[in-house]
This record gives C-alpha cells, sequence and structure tokens, in this order.
C-alpha cells in the first residue's frame, strides 16, 4: 500500500469508528478511560523498555538534556498519565446536552444539541504523555482521534497506542477510534491534512514551526496558538504590593509556559515608584531586563530594549518593561504586539477595568491576577487540549466542549411551512 | 497599485476599522443600519439607473430570464432590502454579554465575553441585495466586512456599497468597516483569501462550484454549505395524513431552495399504502418522480432512480423516492448520501423519534415537520448569513450571532497561583 493509501485508509476507518463513538453513553466512555489508565500501569515496564530506545536514540542524536527530560517516561509519569484519563472520566460529558429549546411561533420547538465534531487529528511534538492526554479528551468527547506524535518518541507513541488501542478493542470497541501513525515521514502529515472527507479538526501541538507548517499545508480546519506574549499593565492607582506579587508569579514561577509574563506595561504616574522597586525583586530572582528608554532613566543598568522584545516570547527569566503614558498607549501596545493570548490590568480603577476588558482583543483578558492562571484546569473547563489563539469556534482555553459542536433539534406536530 | 497591494491595503484599512466597530453601543450600530435603510430608499432612482446597466450587459451575454430576475432591483426590492437593514437593526446586540462568569477555587472569577470576530469577507453572486443583507449582519455583529459580489451585479453592488459607505462616514465611522471590492477580477478574491493576518473568516454565498473555488484557496477559515440533499423518512407506523401534507410542502412550496425535499424515504411497511399515495398527489402538483425498484413494484410509471439520484440537489421539481427496511436502513442512506443540511423523520414512535435525532449526523434533525422549516429565522436566530454544513464554529442556519467568539475574563482580587 503507497503512503497515501495507507492514510487513507486510517482516515476511513476513523471515520467509520467515530460513528460508534458518537452514539456510546457517559458510563461506557469513562469505563472505557479507566481501562485504558488501569492498562498503562499494568504495562509499565514494557512501556519503559520502548521510551528506552526514544532516550538513546536521542542520546546518540545530541538532544538536550531538557529535551531528554521531555522524553522520557518512568513509572511516575506513566502512573501520572494513568490518572489523566481518570480525570478525564470523572468530568461531565458534554453529548447529548440539549438546551434553548424554545417553542416557534410556527407551532415547531428548536433546540440545539451538543454532538461530537466526529474525527480529530492531533499533531504534537516530544512529550508522549500528550498521545494518552489528547486522546482521553477525543474519546470522552465521543470523537474518534489520529495521533501524530514526533520522531523522536516514535517508541513511545507506538506503545502507548497500541496498549489504548488493544482496550478499545476488548471493550467491544472500534480500535479505529484511536490511531497512532506509525511512520515518522513528514508526507505521512501532509497526506493527512488532505483528508478533509474524513477529518473534522487538526489540532496541532508544539513549537511555532510546526504549528505554521500544519496552517499552511492543511485543508482542514487548524485550531492553534502559536505563542504566547502576554503583558501584564500596571495602572496609574494600582496597588503595588498587589503588582510585585502578580509580577513575580507572572514572571518566575514557572517562566517556560506559554501563560508566563513577558512584557510589563507601567503607567507613567507610577513608573518612576515602581520600576525600581520590581525591577530589584526580579533581579534578586534571577530575571533578566530589557527596558525602553523611559525606564532606563529609572534603572540605567537595563538593557535597551529592541523592537523585537516587544515581540518576543522568551520562555525564559526575561523580561520586557516598557513605561506607557496611559491606558489607551497600554491597550494600543498589547494590540500592536500582542499574540491574542493573555493580558492583565493591575488597577483600583473601575472605568479602567471595564476599558481593558473590553477593548483589549486577547482571548483571555484579566484584572488584578496573574495570567499564569490563563489554564483550561484553573478556569473550570477540565483537562485542557489546547489554547486558540484564532477567534474562530474556540478562543482561549479547549476543554471537552471545543471538541463537539451542536446541531438543531426540531420538533413539530406535522407543522408546514406557511 | 498593484492589484496585490490593493488589496492589502482594503484588508489592513478593514482591520482598523474593525477595532472601532467593535467598541460601538448598541444603539449606535442600530442608528447606523436605519441611517442605511433610509439612505438607500432616498437613492431609489440612481440604484435603479445603475441596476439597468448591469441588465443590460446581462441581456447581452445572454443570462435566462430566472438570472436577469435575480439580478433586477425595482423600487419594491430597494425597499425590501432597507427593510432588511431595519429588521436587524431590531435584533439584539449579541456583543458584550459575559455569562457563565464563576468563582474558581482559587479566588478568581471567570466568565466568558461575546465579542466580533472581526473582519468578514464575503464572496456571493448575482443577487445585489446580499450587498446590504451581509452587511447588515456584520455591521451589527460589530465587525468589519469585506464584500465582493459576481461580476454580473457589479455596478449595482458599486452603488449600494457607495451609499452604505457614504452613510458611514456621515456618521463619523470609518467607510472602511464596510468596503465592496470594485474589480470583478478573479485574482482579486485570490489575493483576499490570503490575508489571513487581517480577515477572520470567509463565507461564500452561491454555487457549488464558487464554494469549492473558495475553500480551496483560502488562508483564512471558511465557512460554507455546498448542497442541500435533504431527506424525509416515513416511519412505519407514521400518520400518513401528516406525511402527506408535509411532504407537499417540504417538495412543492419552494422547489428551489436548499431546505426543500430531495429524497423520500419510505418504510417497508407503508410502503405500499404511502407510496401510491404521495406519487399520485406529487404528480398532480407536477413533481417528477424517481424511484428505487421496489418502489418501481408499486409505481412502475416512475422512472428508476440511478446512484446519482441519492446524490442530487434537484433543486426542481424532482423527487427520489426509495423503500428502506427500516429505521437503521434510512439512518444509514442518510448518513451516505446525505450533505448534513436538513433531515426529517415523520413517525409515531417515541423511541424511533429519538433514535433519529441522536443518530443522524445533519445540522438540523427534524421529527414530524417540514424540512423548509430550516432557516436562521424560523429558527429565532432573526436573519439569517448563512448555512453551515461543516461543524467547526458553527453547524446549521447562523444568526449574528454566528459572526461573534467569547472571549475569557478574569476577575481577581491579587490572587497569584500556587
Amino acid at each position: 500500500m503507497s503512503l497515501p493509501e495507507e492514510i487513507a485508509t486510517i482516515a476511513k476507518d476513523a471515520r467509520i469508528a467515530s460513528r460508534v463513538m458518537a452514539n456510546l453513553s457517559a458510563p461506557a466512555k469513562n469505563g472505557l478511560l479507566l481501562s485504558m489508565a488501569s492498562a498503562l500501569e499494568a504495562d509499565t515496564t514494557s512501556l519503559m523498555t520502548e521510551n528506552a530506545k526514544d532516550i538513546a536514540a536521542g542520546r546518540e542524536r545530541g538532544l538536550s538534556a531538557a529535551m531528554l527530560d521531555r522524553l522520557l517516561l518512568d513509572e511516575k509519569r506513566i502512573s501520572a498519565m494513568a490518572d489523566g484519563l481518570r480525570e478525564v472520566a470523572e468530568l461531565p460529558d458534554p453529548v447529548g446536552e440539549i438546551s434553548d429549546m424554545r417553542r416557534r411561533p410556527s407551532g415547531i420547538q428548536v433546540g440545539r444539541m451538543r454532538i461530537p465534531l466526529g474525527v480529530i487529528g492531533i499533531i504534537y511534538e516530544s512529550r508522549p504523555n500528550v498521545t494518552a492526554d489528547a486522546a482521553g479528551l477525543c474519546l470522552k468527547s465521543g470523537n474518534a482521534v489520529i495521533l501524530r506524535g514526533g520522531s523522536e518518541a516514535i517508541h513511545s507513541n507506538r506503545a502507548i497506542g497500541a496498549i489504548l488501542s488493544r482496550t478499545l478493542q476488548v471493550a467491544g470497541l472500534p480500535s479505529a477510534a484511536l490511531q497512532v501513525l506509525t511512520t515518522t515521514d513528514r508526507e505521512a502529515v501532509l497526506e493527512l491534512l488532505k483528508r478533509e472527507e474524513e477529518i473534522d479538526l487538526i489540532i496541532p501541538r508544539g513549537g511555532e514551526s510546526l504549528i505554521r507548517f500544519v496552517a499552511e499545508h492543511s485543508r482542514i480546519p487548524v485550531i492553534k496558538h502559536y505563542k504566547g506574549v502576554c503583558h501584564t499593565f500596571i495602572d496609574a492607582n494600582a496597588d503595588l504590593d498587589m503588582a510585585e506579587q502578580i509580577c513575580i508569579n507572572a514572571k518566575v514561577q514557572r517562566p517556560g509556559v506559554c501563560n508566563a509574563m513577558e512584557t510589563l506595561l507601567v503607567h507613567s504616574d507610577c513608573a518612576a515608584t515602581f520600576i525600581p522597586r520590581i525591577t530589584a525583586t526580579l533581579r534578586n530572582l534571577g530575571v533578566e531586563l530589557r527596558g525602553c528608554p523611559i525606564s532606563r532613566e529609572l534603572v540605567p543598568d537595563m538593557a535597551l530594549a529592541t523592537e523585537e522584545d516587544w515581540q518576543a516570547e522568551y520562555l525564559d527569566l526575561i523580561l520586557a518593561v516598557r513605561v506607557v503614558a496611559d491606558i489607551d498607549a497600554a491597550i494600543a501596545h498589547i494590540n500592536t504586539y500582542g499574540s491574542l493570548h493573555t493580558e492583565v490590568i493591575i488597577t483600583r480603577d473601575y472605568a479602567h477595568s471595564q476599558r481593558f476588558v473590553r477593548e483589549v482583543n486577547s482571548s483571555v483578558v484579566m484584572v488584578n491576577a496573574s495570567s499564569r492562571f490563563s489554564d483550561g484546569n484553573q478556569f473550570g473547563l477540565g483537562a485542557e487540549i489546547g489554547i486558540s489563539t484564532t477567534k474562530l469556534h474556540s478562543f482561549g482555553p479547549m476543554g471537552l466542549e471545543d471538541l463537539t459542536t451542536r446541531k438543531f433539534v426540531v420538533l413539530g406536530n406535522g407543522e408546514v411551512r406557511a
């Protein structure tokens, strides 16, 4: 079978399996996820053996220690992966909910029923736990899923996929509801992205270049976020103790993630007080600072921020600092340089809080809280399948419900249209 | 300026204008639409003069009488176009609604605010009233809009666009919030479909070939429906009087639209009673019938339906008829040949009604009502911008709300993440 034929078969099988998954009851889906969790734990030894092959290959290819750590599966991580599936089993099933049922003047009742999307393709890199996490969310929401991980984790992903597929079969369900692409050929991704007849949604998870590659080549809708350039704006009359605590949390608690603060904007009225204070605090915590000319008048030994700094997602202990004349300038800066991820205002001013919430374009806007909260779990969505910074279908952190859509249900008694 | 530069400027101007439109109050938007309605009526004479140029050109190109009729603008139609804008002004403004605001264990409050999508591109054919209808819906939902009608209506569309743009200017609003592409060059569409940085959504309205062209070339998300192959399934124990009335309405009332019935499926238990009766009735109303072999045993002078008939959107007084063994066969037929538009079951059986609603994949599923109800207005969405038969973002008839999305709003009191 040629590669295009092989991918076509995978996609068609997934489509057929998706019809079965769409009609499963919540208890059946939850039971399946719990069995998958147990099966992963029961196969810990073989999973670790397969993972060791990826680690050895990674060492040979000279992957960094950090990369190797992301690849690693040990007992604790396999257990965490299983617990992730158990947590998804606990979440309410979004499928089948009928809402907004209303009687129309014609007599018909019209409402909307939540249904699975159908077949979801996940294209990801590095961490093998994504295989189980994404599979859990897609199956719980009644979808079939095709998973394509990175070549660096191919042995681990295949092994996880085989265990999960086997659990589907044991449960009398179509194993094609969950398929892991076993080829690492990039052509396979390109073929997958052409199967618009069978696949309803593609979610790429990984670095910006992977996401751009997928978005450019896909004929299937893609939900994506390229990067998180999150801003915190300290308003003129902000509580500066609160501002300091939030800045520390947003920058230092976990700098390598997309909801960490990358740019600090400070109102000129409080700049002389706040900038020397926050820069000293952050420097003590190991943060490197890059400031605009005005902020460098206050803290002269800061490096000068360039145009690139305003666009940078450092994912590191680095922070760009800019003094702005007022809230308009802050909003304009964010709407120019932001990535539509998460933006924060620290303020005591009611009208400013309202304006910031309304006028900032991003998918998450916050008042007086750390950008680090921008996360499906923290928002009460349960586990998170990704964060969308594009506006169609989903905008912001995505949970189970974002893997579904709604159809119209019409209940009549013989009505005809006049 | 080259064509790509020209389109880039249009798209960038629209993006800038969209920020202004996003923050307009409902009264401001409603006032704008009412002024536009008055302006269209005040300019009836000049609109008819411009329209006459399209009609003359159409005659020269040998357009059919039906096509020429669709192009025509007379006083009554201009008035109807203005009334359409007035009706949209009456609809509730979806923008700014905050819903699902809940306190999380961390202390933060998380909710979702409805916001405009940004810039919407509408690519359409033939009827010039789409220019005003689509503009009204896009502006009311706080978006900027770029309109690209067909070359056959170019004079009419330009004239309508000029009137609406002028009204924006008079109201002190950016005229770039509504732009009509004045070139009929197909390259212009291709350039527009590349402006993913500025345009958030493309909605093609027209024939299947236009929609396929747009979907294939767009790097911007497209909401589309190719065709409506709507089914009505008469269950074994259906009320046959009701079934007959609904079939007449669904097939004959307005056969040229996408929610008309194209295929009738009849349970074998009632086929011998119902098929002779309904075929006689429909023939009397001028409907041509094409039947499966079993139905032709009952009505031998029906033409034999071929595989193409099961896939056909006739948009005409033609109906395909098939006898099916049971509800499973009916659902299987629909899920194989359907277009995800609208499907109907006529039944007295509660369990069957539930199964049909749950298991049929289409965007609208109905029990005991005519498929002709499948329409945004009938469903209570107000005016309709289109019907989506793809599942992402919107599925089924689309109203104002489908031109918006939701962002997360987080209200805190200094919370940081643990």
